[in-house]
């Protein structure tokens, strides 16, 4: 699969982070692209959110570059509105662009001072370098717990040709839907506004973002963005909507799972589909309560079946439901029936959960339509090691 | 400190779990009790639960023993009710009491038949053994993972004479506000209705297991029953409502502190205290948000100041606040000002944070009352060695 058509990217390493990796990425995109994003829900929202909510609100939502920095969030800091809009200036200036049409990114540490100089000073060589071909590159820098960098691409074929979509992500830690210590990029060539896009933009996460959990916390800067830039010569009509969409899905998806995947100390990927609750917000509610059991997700690093935690999270999610009408399965296994333990092979089921993937299926036996999908990951002693000596 | 006067305990192991370790508990009333109880919010209920609910309504909330079984949690079991009415039966026909007159509990895994006739057949051993000072043995006896057992107990000088309060709880993981794999049975000598008793229940666990966070699971089993038997010949009266409320409170503060610090794989107590909130709610929501991040638990865990987290979580809580007017203050030593780094010196917080208790206070500035008490533990590798084997 083949890259959008007009963006370019780049990698530098600015003396951020301690070990010696790049750790700032830029994207441009060469016709500015129309844009949309979805930004955490927390209360505390670190400066370049603020800084980028206001440059898209400014610039109608039009977007020529995303610069990126890893190894300091630029999260309650004195000087962080000031930095963001400083390197914003200034790679505006290089670029020919507005500073609005910047959109600044930052993920590591909260609350230490980010110097704007190590940034600027960097800009150059991070233009010098930009190439199409680059994408991976981004993908590395903006790394921080993640083990492998996170890249997906697809196309979609629209009524007038196709188009194409990629994007890049990070996160491994303080992942929770509504969101994580996510950054997400994705780029389309194909054409629309960002009215068009921000719709779309948020059914997607609503389906692949806001479905997934690593440890429960969420960050303050949290980001998903969308650029669609029209280097194909292709528009998202009114026809095309549910093709592009569907695109957009899968996309978001794949990247959504890969962070599930590499989430910190993991060695599983969980995916759990909730089916029969009365509506699909019943039914996200039961999972992301699932997902969010250390109970569960240590049985599953431990290659446990234990049905009766998956039954308890899904007791204290909120949703009223009747207990002896639920059905449990672990990898295609059922092994609750009604509420009660059903009749499996221990021997087999031990076998079954020692695979690299981990699916659960809770079933609400009636006649409701709703259902949800979601992914997390096991809970390992390699999450505490990583978290108990992050910061130090 | 002395043990209520007119309660008896007893202990026996009747092959419930595989380690030879006692199983069943007895506490029997020689005068009736009057009784209150507050069982978990889980949508799913042990049949244990079921059973003493439905004898407190039946009796009107007069108690004459407690029956309680540890490794097995008679829950999502197709026998379950009928086990826990079999017990109770069995014990009132001994006993000479009503069937409606005992309370069932039990705390261990889910999904497993339990066998009536393993606990049946151990009663007349357990009558047998019935005496005043062996409120230890039950401790011992309700434990599952817990690595101490936990019992407080104090007095209360009442206008007409001095009562005595005794509790003894159980609980390391599954621990949630709302609650906790907790059984907690607090006795007392004195006199009062079950309405009473009720009010000032409610209001004491409203301070203490509603306060409590191991892991952010609730169980199916969770109870806090209080029992007073009058045998003291002291009544509570209106004008004693205060004293005794005070000494509820204490002691059931006591105990929860003590599952806290005996959290799974935990190595320290965590104490959280939120002031300036608009009102005590919103402070029990920051609290309680900051108790139950991994990512606090685990920067406590790795002795790390990482305030960052803390003013995270807090973000996250769904409390709006504005985050330029927090204060962070960690074992006495102001981390963060104003949502900013506060000047401290890292290595004398290395030290301090090296101790056995840690305390987090969150102030928010402004003309808010409201305040907040919780506590909670570390999140070690031990928690999640603990987890992922505990079933099988």
């Amino acid at each position: 699969v083949r890259i959008p058509q007009g963006y370019r990217f780049a990698s530098a390493y600015a003396g951020i982070r301690k070990e010696r990796k790049d750790d700032l990425a830029l994207i441009v995109s060469d016709p500015p692209a129309s844009a949309a994003a979805v930004f955490t829900t927390n209360r505390v929202q670190a400066a370049p959110l603020r800084v980028g909510r206001d440059h898209l609100a400014r610039s109608g939502g039009r977007v020529r570059a995303v610069l990126v920095n890893a190894g300091n969030a630029n999260c309650a800091t004195r000087t962080g509105v000031q930095v963001a809009r400083t390197c914003c200036r200034e790679l505006a200036r290089l670029l020919g662009a507005k500073a609005t049409e910047i959109i600044p990114s930052s993920t590591g540490v909260i609350g230490v001072e980010l110097d704007a100089g190590k940034i600027t000073s960097k800009l150059p060589e991070l233009l010098d370098r930009l190439a199409p071909d680059r994408l991976p590159d981004v993908a590395d820098a903006i790394m921080t717990t993640d083990t492998v960098p996170k890249t997906a691409a697809c196309e979609a074929a629209l009524s007038r040709g196709v188009v194409r979509l990629a994007g890049v992500t990070k996160g491994a830690g303080m992942i929770h839907p509504n969101m994580a210590t996510t950054l997400a990029f994705v780029m389309t060539d194909a054409a629309a506004a960002p009215t068009v896009l921000r719709r779309m933009l948020v059914r997607a996460v609503e389906q692949s973002y806001h479905r997934l959990s690593v440890d429960g916390d969420t960050s303050t800067n949290d980001t998903v963005l969308l650029l669609a830039n029209g280097a194909s010569g292709v528009g998202i009509g009114p026809r095309d909507r549910a093709a592009f969409q569907t695109a957009l899905d899968e996309l978001t998806a794949d990247l959504a799972r890969q962070i599930a995947r590499d989430g910190e100390g993991a060695r599983k990927l969980v995916t759990i589909e909730v089916e029969g609750a009365r509506d699909d917000d019943a039914a996200a509610r039961i999972a992301r309560s699932i997902a969010n059991s250390p109970l569960v997700k240590t049985a599953v690093a431990g290659g446990d079946p234990n049905w009766g935690r998956i039954l308890v999270a899904a007791g204290y999610s909120g949703v009223d439901f009747d207990p002896a009408k639920v059905d449990v399965y672990l990898q295609g296994v059922k092994v609750c029936e009604r509420g009660l333990a059903a009749d499996f092979s221990e021997e087999e089921m031990e076998h079954k959960l020692g695979a690299a993937e981990c699916a659960i299926r809770f079933i609400l036996r009636g006649r409701g339509k709703g259902r949800a999908r979601f992914w997390t990951c096991d809970l390992t002693e390699g999450y505490v090691h990583i978290n108990a000596d992050y910061r130090t």
